[in-house]
């Protein structure tokens, strides 16, 4: 089962027109190709170890060093940045420095947080620590790290930079929330409530697309209150890219995501179509919290909670809201910036993240 | 063998009279007590698991949370911020945000460093990954780091930012040369040079201390050109500071330094007391390269190594190059700062790095 947009009384786009196959997959091609040459410059100047290792780290290329055709993840924060520059009233490469920072934050995150989670896979490949090492893999995320504060510190934009810094703390904050998490009993007082979730994914997803977008206004010249405006957009809009990703997390397709099957539920991850199902008015919701007690989870086990989540309503749930953060973070993009002709590709980004199968 | 400071023509701190015992010490302890308030209250906005790990990392407070008496570090780069700020013109408070920033950067490079490394003891205890995980560690470090951006970025002062910037990309740069000199041969043509040497310890020590120089200076009101000289002054300093810390990585009392005995000499560190005596004129020299070469080193061959290293030189090479670093350290000072009355600190600071048993 792949996690579909589902449109609900509270989570319409308000956009009945099709998406054009491919409109958007063009757009974020587009948009990469106008950041990748300063992106490449950037790595280029680590360290010829650190440089190998970035490349590895961004798909550019083989652990062996061998360039590859392809490229690394979907680059929506760059595309999101560009966008609201050009909604702002620049041209998109006014938001090229913020754009490489927030791709450069996200690899970063993404390094740093395989290490610890102990994932051993990551888009198709083996994670940077499974490949060369933890010490390598500390140092790799650390280096683009640095490279992305000092490429946006070099713009000289105070308002820019102070938003990279409030989403580095918010990121690190939400990342040891989901750690915390791990500990904390299926049921029970110490539960992991809905609410607590929410703050968790806004903050570990969702301040750096916040940080994206406000950084892109900042950068293209828009005003202190809409970067303000855009970094509360984007914190919907990581709500939506979390709940997504749950759903993804659970049933996904490993040959699209690159990740193993059930690969969350395995981990005890509380995401929220388990919290939700676990939530539920359903004779499912008790099965499943009997089934997460019993503790090591074989495949069958993790087929069956995966059964019993959905039977619960927890895929459903999980959908609707991701639909419902996704319209709030559409209708703040025009409220913000009403009449833009970016907003139709805007939408569409938004409409991809609620959509898409990896 | 202590290291201990050794005025030689060229590295002649130029000030005769003699350091009343213990006055660094309080100098030290007057700007940590300025800057700590500021310190506790940013660890403290950090998730409680993360200000957990934060408080033991700083050596505020043991494993399990019970606080201790003592300090962590010992603020060297705080002070020199904040006396900069004062050289500078302006009150040492007016450099809290650059104290902090620096501070934080310092510990989150240990932690990161300890895991990169694999040491297992810091400061006469536990590592960081040692006591909670290599995953939470890691999450530490990112966390300490994302304070220090964080704090400095409120400060809205973009060339204070430039060089905590700079300084990262630096230090990143120089823990990856460290890395790769692992691999490098003790001889032949892919031996690391003396040079390479200077530039990975610039890098890797001296960066950072510019930086508190730097920061300290632009946050107290200093021109661009004297924050810039403060930069280069800080990088002489650091070269100073990584050659001392050579020397004690391997003659330090490990009652005193907290790590285990030769510990430089087991991880294979091309340090320049080896570096410089296996380029000595010396029988000792073509003795050391025969013992590196054979590998593993056990308790008694790194007490030979050792002892070949002082035979050869490589000691007394060290302590001169460590005292003309600094010599050049205070130089700058006096040139950028002339007449200001926190030069004797300023000098005090220099002779201590270069004096220091730990």
């Amino acid at each position: 089962m792949a996690a579909r947009f589902a449109a609900s009384p509270s989570g319409d786009l308000g956009d009945p027109r099709p998406l054009p196959p491919h409109a958007t997959s063009e757009v974020l091609t587009r948009y990469r190709r106008l950041m990748e040459p300063a992106l490449r410059q950037a790595v280029t100047s680590l360290h010829p170890w650190g440089a190998h290792m970035a490349a590895f780290t961004l798909g550019w290329s083989d652990i062996d060093g061998t360039p590859l055709d392809e490229h690394g993840g979907k680059s929506l924060r760059p595309a999101l940045a560009m966008l609201c520059a050009q909604a702002a009233g620049s041209p998109p490469d006014s938001a090229v420095p913020g754009a490489l920072a927030v791709e450069l934050v996200h690899a970063f995150s993404l390094v740093h947080d395989d290490i610890i989670d102990s994932d051993e896979r990551r888009r198709h490949r083996d994670a940077v620590w499974k490949a060369f090492g933890v010490g390598p893999a500390v140092l790799t995320g650390d280096a683009l790290l640095a490279l992305a504060i000092s490429r946006l510190a070099a713009t000289d934009n105070s308002i820019a930079m102070g938003y990279l810094s409030r989403a580095l703390v918010e990121l690190v904050h939400g990342q040891t929330e989901d750690m915390a998490f791990e500990n904390r009993p299926w049921n029970g007082d110490d539960a992991v409530t809905a609410e607590e979730y929410s703050g968790m994914a806004a903050r570990k997803t969702g301040a750096l697309l916040g940080c994206a977008a406000a950084v892109g206004t900042a950068l293209g010249g828009g005003s202190a209150a809409q970067a303000e405006r855009m970094y509360g957009m984007g914190r919907s809009l990581g709500l939506a890219y979390q709940m997504v990703d749950d759903l993804l997390g659970i049933w996904g397709d490993p040959a699209v995501t690159g990740k193993p099957v059930y690969s969350d539920l395995r981990a005890g991850k509380k995401t929220l179509p388990v919290l939700s199902a676990l939530a539920a008015d359903d004779p499912a919701a008790g099965k499943l919290e009997d089934l997460l007690l019993t503790g090591d989870l074989d495949d069958d086990t993790v087929r069956l909670a995966a059964d019993l989540i959905e039977a619960a309503g927890g895929a459903d749930v999980t959908r609707e809201l991701a639909a419902r953060h996704a319209g709030l973070a559409v209708e703040a993009l025009g409220a913000c910036f009403p009449g833009a002709t970016e907003l139709h590709e805007l939408r569409d980004l938004c409409e991809l993240i609620v959509n898409r199968s990896h």
